[in-house]
């Protein structure tokens, strides 16, 4: 990486936080350039305005979730690592006192429609999760764990939308019960 | 229903597309007033604020819903009342362009975090169609058609929330197949 994607990282891991709480047109190119302490005209040595900041910062939210390795951690069978990835979630997000949702669902909900750049760069998230939660699914598969009674495909996707709706849920129920229905379902379509 | 809150009910009808389609805080009082041809100071005759307005016109999208009679039809089986609301729901976004997303859910999302009234609101909704689908569900498992493996309230809500995350899949991937995906897997869980 070379020292201008290092101070474009830095900038969005400063200032992020700010569009998750706020939403995209609750935040100004002034809030973020104040929360990254730069200038405000240098942000565009780094973005060409905010719409393509959002984009970055969508790339940027997905590679720094930890909880993505989940997917790969060979001490646990595929299907438990799916549960584990959402139980993580879970937690986090009762941390967060059940406030602001997923970083990438906000901006889908607001700015899907709006911004071709944004609704494309939501869907590149959305399509790699798809792609380690069905890799999970073929490895239970192929070791006789699993007997989907579904296109595997079809119900990747559908545990990776359905829990953008139960963080839609979350803001107006404001309790982790909404959450744990959710692994409730998640453990009896996969594991039992 | 008395005078005042009929040209209420009437305002909220010519108006609250606005706030479908370009959300709380992209709406003002002064675009609602002009979409329902009243002058701007008169709005606060019939609402508080534009939270109260907000508020009321989450009441008004639940009741103006003709598919929710579909849960009473007793010409169709019970589980095939909700596949069929659904259905319904399908095409009419398929008609809207899959643009714009769930008035409820898009609210919920947007300003469940900021406004108690709006939270609670959109929670009354979920609510209320949580019911009218569990009375399905409860139909179904008496009748025997329905040997359900979850706690069917639990799935209820299930279903009412994730239906809210494909709305917001809809949004990056424009397109049917996140919608017919979700009435795959409805089929799956209450049908097969």
């Amino acid at each position: 990486m070379d020292k201008k994607e290092i101070k474009k990282q830095e900038i969005i891991r400063n200032s992020f936080h700010l569009m998750h709480l706020h939403g995209y047109n609750g935040t100004s190119v002034k809030d973020i350039t104040d929360a990254a302490s730069i200038p405000k005209g240098s942000f565009y040595n780094y973005f060409a305005n905010k719409e393509d900041y959002a984009k970055e910062a969508i790339y940027y939210f997905y590679h720094q979730e930890d909880y993505i390795n989940i997917f790969d951690d060979k001490n646990l069978k595929p299907l438990n690592r799916i549960v584990a990835f959402y139980e993580k979630k879970a937690i986090e997000f009762e941390t967060e006192g059940f406030k602001c949702g997923c970083f990438v669902g906000n901006l889908t909900q607001e700015m899907g429609d709006v911004s071709e750049l944004i609704a494309k760069a939501t869907e590149d998230f959305y399509l790699e999760l798809t792609k380690k939660i069905s890799s999970c699914l073929e490895e239970a598969d192929q070791s006789g764990d699993f007997n989907p009674r579904l296109d595997i495909e079809v119900l990747a996707n559908f545990i990776v939308n359905s829990w953008q709706g139960i963080l839609v849920r979350m803001k107006s129920q404001k309790d982790r019960k909404v959450l744990d229905d959710f692994i409730k379902v998640l453990n009896q379509i996969l594991l039992k």
